[in-house]
């Protein structure tokens, strides 16, 4: 730690968006006008326009300057979804960076502020580094966000329980939805490397997993996280059991499961080429084509009831998952706080540094939790995967997993059979 | 008209079910229990599992009595969306109606009431007039369903407000999460032979349809209805003209887009042969085949902006539109008003009819509707599309569907941008 240099501060937002990460950008707006700000050591707060791109650009078509910002548009800001300075996920490198420390050298950029997964903790640790080499003082912090809940150091990561909370309604739905009409129905939802969102599924359920086999549970029958290795054959053994006994099936897979070999089963079931981003990842969001393959396999797979084959439907969860409206209330506000925290952890003097959640309490009705510090190496680029503990077999969740989750996604409308 | 047999009613559930179906199903009991069951006429009420095949069944297993049914149940089963007593899309033929009337006549069946939709309603007419021919006295009441919104005779039908409430708060969403990270993306709504639905998408914009140019609209820029013929050259020309000006464009698109001649684009694009319902009908939801299909389109027939393809995305809105647990208050208020107006058509000793909708008053902040009769024959089987006044151009809808859809999807959040 060394004393707080005076100049600007500049927040950026980056990687997929969520319901809550204006949250987080209002809560580093709010800590540094609490703080550097009103102290008189940081003089303008900027925003950068999809990142770090904006920060390369550095015109006013790249940054905005978020100063003067009026309370209450920022408040309205805050709870509205996605990124409200557009995101971006370009991966500097080199060349980037020299561009990214050109724009900070010419705003006098002091606190950088960057909101978002594991790779934009990396591009916070490479943007520390490359200035730290060039002699520039730039202290960088990494506020955490991600709807894949990935990160390591984090109990979990604002922006996951808002999609949580959606994923649970949207299961709940479809699970008497389906058990209307009958057949089978997969529901595929977002998190290629890990499972969280997809083991949310099971809160829809309204009761912890009890082990029981898969057609004596509540619906979701059938949960598979990319945490456990899927085969085919036992996939079509699952679902024929569970619609074997009751005529439905309600499944939850992630669009990222892999097989024994840990190859992932998307793009096998993908007919066409998969389209590839910058970092290296085939695109399985914003298609429907793993839910079809696998509403194909069952089509295919699956003996025949009496002569007739079964209703198979696939749902792809798309973006809707990380973009609805009516976010967790716990999630708006821990998303608030790790936002406030950086810009005081800036202010206390912290250099380089990633946000995190802890869990304080889990009593029931007594969830709490704070936040604290991280090294940006320990967050960034790594993945945090859905821990044995929580884990069932393989399509289910654990009953340790139900007290994990769900005191993130808020109350759940009571809903009653027949 | 005619005195008012003594006997005993049921309910049926049929058709895709909605978030509200149960609040018509509650209405329908309320409104016995207030009228026929209440002075005597009624004694037991049942309630057809699957519909029709509920009362094929004839025992325990397809059918369940609600006579005796707890008030404060019946009210969280009204909350509950999808069918409580589980729906069906089985369609009657004369074999089958032989069957029905056999277990009217076992129950001494004398009330029928089939909340559904189009199909429903001519389940409905059927029934009745096969009975009719039978010489057995039973009085069949249609209570409208669809989130389709394709009725006729009505202003609006129950689902059709909750569902759209739905696909708008999901486009608000989704319009900024594509401002976030730009490209393109494509909402494939619901609705295989009327737009209305994705006529709703419009409400994303927060404001009644301008005019402009599809750049220069609020997102959606496009929206696609079935009741206009669609080009994929006109779509392309569309697209390109949005994305190459805004560097993002937002889209929603009907699932029965059809071309000039009328035929369907969705099976065209689909790779692999659809599914055939029991009405003659291919599979169009369950399925992201027709968003892929558009996504592919647009990948490879829009010209690369500066060398880099633009892009794609596509969401294909599932079953979840019918079922998401949070409807219109609107919707649930009249989705219970047509269920008990059912009930009271019957205590007046009407005989067979459709309930329908009415809107009596579209002052601002003071919607209003009322129930009424139609003729069975004047709804069954009949398709409602959206009508001319309420489509602008060959991509987007007009002030006067503002209008018309505004107040009956509630409340939408107030979003703030930068």
């Amino acid at each position: 730690m060394s004393d707080r240099p005076s100049g600007n501060a500049v927040i950026g937002q980056s990687g997929g968006p969520t319901a809550v990460i204006n949250q987080s950008l209002a809560g580093v707006v709010e800590g540094l006008r609490a703080g550097l700000a009103g102290s008189g050591k940081v003089k303008r707060i900027l925003g950068m326009r999809h990142g770090v791109r904006g920060m390369v650009k550095g015109d006013a078509d790249g940054l905005v300057d978020l100063t003067g910002l009026a309370v209450d548009r920022l408040e309205r800001i805050a709870r509205t979804p996605s990124a409200a300075l557009g995101s971006t996920r370009d991966k500097p490198d080199e060349a980037y960076c020299q561009k990214i420390l050109e724009g900070c050298r010419s705003q006098d950029i002091r606190y950088f502020f960057y909101i978002g997964g594991n790779d934009s903790a990396d591009t916070c640790r490479i943007v520390s580094e490359k200035t730290a080499d060039a002699q520039y003082e730039l202290r960088c912090f990494h506020v955490p966000k991600t709807i894949d809940n990935d990160l390591l150091e984090n109990d979990h990561t604002p922006g996951f329980p808002s999609a949580a909370r959606y994923v649970t309604l949207a299961l709940m739905g479809d699970a008497l939805d389906n058990a209307s009409l009958g057949g089978i129905k997969i529901n595929v939802v977002m998190g290629r490397n890990a499972g969280f969102l997809t083991a949310a599924a099971s809160l829809a359920r309204g009761q912890a997993s009890t082990g029981a086999a898969p057609a004596d549970r509540p619906a979701p029958h059938l949960i598979y996280l990319p945490e456990v290795p899927f085969s085919t054959d036992a996939f079509l053994a699952d679902v024929e059991a569970v619609y074997g006994k009751l005529g439905r099936c309600q499944i939850a897979v992630s669009e990222g499961i892999r097989d024994e070999k840990g190859e992932e089963i998307g793009p096998k079931l993908m007919r066409g080429a998969g389209e590839v981003d910058a970092h290296g990842n085939v695109q399985l969001s914003g298609s429907g084509a793993l839910g079809d393959g696998l509403a194909h396999l069952v089509k295919t797979g699956l003996t025949p009831k009496g002569g007739k084959a079964p209703r198979v439907r696939a749902d792809t969860f798309g973006y809707i998952q990380r973009c609805w409206p009516h976010p967790s209330p716990i999630d708006a506000q821990e998303a608030r706080a790790v936002g406030r925290y950086a810009a005081e952890l800036a202010g206390k003097s912290e250099t380089n540094a990633s946000v995190i959640i802890r869990r304080t309490s889990n009593a029931p009705d007594a969830y709490a939790s704070e936040c604290g510090r991280a090294e940006l190496s320990a967050v960034a680029r790594r993945t945090r995967h859905v821990p044995k503990e929580f884990i069932s077999g393989s399509n289910d969740v654990s009953v340790e997993f139900h007290a994990y989750c769900r005191p993130l996604v808020g109350e759940l409308p009571t809903l009653e059979r027949l």
